[in-house]
């Protein structure tokens, strides 16, 4: 079995883990912040962290109101300008807490005034080392090139984050998330089956919304680096804007639609879609889309939206690490790849 | 002709007249913005307009030190958010000024405290209805489906903001512009020959950095909606962290490399490309980054870094256009698009 697979399969348990060790030093430090009452939350990050930023962004903005911007690094570090960030909090993410050009940002964003977060594997990481505070995920040292159980670790945190400074009023009940990961897992024996069709896919779309946005951008990279897929990642709106000019027959999308308020313009997008004749391919729980799809991958129960993200990443994930095995590759360590990519 | 190489060719006079009509008005918003200390600033679009609010992101950044945010729409429109947006700026970009979900978000921001205002190429557009401050386009109505003359519109506002909000420390010479783009039109001929060879092309990379990753999304964009190619958008730093696995011999990657802080990591860009037998394809004036690459469009003039991005998206529109042609396609009338698009 792949190292990537394998770290797949510990996600419930680091799920777990990260909830029962972080959520008071959390719960502390978003009192303290909320005292401070910020005026804005920057998030830095590259790569998986990056699209977790993405899921940070929206639902820090939804359950807090404090505005959210993701960073453009290359404005501190190459650029090298100064930003007012007064009364703002600048939160790095990053797996290996190496990278430097986030660790500049962080750096540049404590002379700009910023009070500075880290949310990383590695709790010896100069990145945890500069930050005013570290929130670590305990996932266990990630091996496999291809981020997993780190990518769900960070969506968790930004739950936590988030359920501790909206002040109790949009609670998620993140304690169901280990059995929610565990229940996605099921799905294997059903992705494995499924990947055969897709041996020789060379292009792809992948579209999500809101929440599960950031979802479409991480299995997008997945199929990028461990299948060498040319996998394109939208929103279902910006998708609309342009890029669906290149869908022809037979072209295959991939689609996150879970139940909430982006579930109406999912099921616009795959009517659409399949009126062009592409292939789509739809992850949900919600008969009413998956039944319209061309195929499906049926997420065993209706969970609240705003609890989706990590359940319906899994299966995902183990698409992309089971087609990597089918075309003979190895996700563990795709070609020009290493698992702490500098760049400034 | 396409209408869309008509409209391409239009852009230095719409510059130069964009240029003497909208100056002054946004000389007075500004003078008027800084008394009031905008905290944050807020860009609101999709599509071709998004890609514009890209650099006016680094730009505004870079010159007024003011923390910009690229709206994710979804928090307004779908799930109705409120956001602290007091003592906020919140500009919506949009060709037609119809793009009913920036609407809402500027509608929503300004119930939430925030000043608005809207960067069109239509007076008479809802969007200039409803919000605080009108800066116009003068580039005459926009009739194909890719838009040219309206994107570069929308970077020359931004220059022209930029420099009313930087209380002139660092002015940029746009009055060079209209010549510059002239410049980078008198690139067509080169261009009719280098597409012959992209006719089946079906996948490519772009990649831009800083101020010109506006231009890799644009540029990516345009093939797709045009040219129905599978182009991928990266900036140089997020390239390189999952996604050049997929790149493998004769992989057509195409390069922003302009004068200026990014072109030592394009050029090593460049060079690990060509380690892994990829085709480079630079836009670049550096005889340097150019030697380096497959092939190249090589821009007439070393530009200042601060406006390269107009002049630099030229030659590639034309490449857009001039691909669409040659593959039989009309760039005017992609399949599956209409010129205003409707998401919510």
């Amino acid at each position: 079995m792949s190292l990537m697979l394998a770290e797949i399969e510990q996600q419930p348990e680091a799920i777990e883990k990260t909830i029962r060790r972080e959520s008071k030093k959390i719960a502390r430090f978003a009192a303290a912040i909320k005292d401070a009452h910020p005026r804005l939350i920057v998030l830095v990050a590259r790569g998986s962290s990056d699209n977790a930023a993405l899921f940070g962004r929206y639902i820090l903005e939804m359950t807090t109101g404090i505005p959210v911007s993701l960073a453009a690094p290359a404005v501190h570090t190459l650029y090298k300008s100064k930003l007012d960030l007064k009364d703002s909090l600048v939160i790095g993410i990053s797996q290996s807490g190496e990278g430097e050009d986030i660790n500049l940002v962080l750096e540049n964003s404590k002379r700009c005034g910023a009070t500075t977060l880290a949310i990383t594997n590695e709790a010896g990481s100069t990145m945890a080392g500069l930050a005013d505070e570290t929130f670590l995920i305990h996932a266990g040292r990630e091996k496999s090139v291809a981020a997993t159980k780190t990518y769900t670790g960070q969506l968790l945190i930004f739950h936590l984050l988030a359920n501790a400074l909206s002040l109790g009023k949009q609670r998620m009940e993140v304690e169901r998330l280990p059995d929610l990961a565990a229940e996605s897992l099921k799905l294997k024996p059903q992705v494995e089956e499924m990947v055969e069709r897709y041996a020789f896919m060379e292009n792809c779309v992948v579209v999500g919304r809101g929440l599960n946005y950031a979802n479409a951008y991480e299995f997008a990279i997945k199929l990028m680096e461990t299948c060498y897929v040319v996998a394109e990642r939208f929103s279902g709106a910006d998708f609309l804007h342009g890029p669906i000019a290149m869908v022809d027959r037979g072209f295959p999308v991939f689609i996150f639609a879970p139940p909430g308020p982006t579930l109406k313009g999912m099921k616009e997008l795959v009517a659409k879609l399949s009126g062009i004749g592409a292939e789509t391919i739809v992850i949900s729980s919600e008969p009413s889309v998956l039944d319209q799809g061309s195929r499906g991958l049926r997420i065993p129960q209706r969970i609240e939206e705003m609890l989706t993200p990590i359940p319906y990443i899994i299966p995902a994930q183990l698409f992309a690490a089971l087609l990597a095995k089918t075309k003979g590759l190895s996700p563990d360590k795709p070609r020009s790849l290493s698992k702490v990519t500098k760049t400034v």
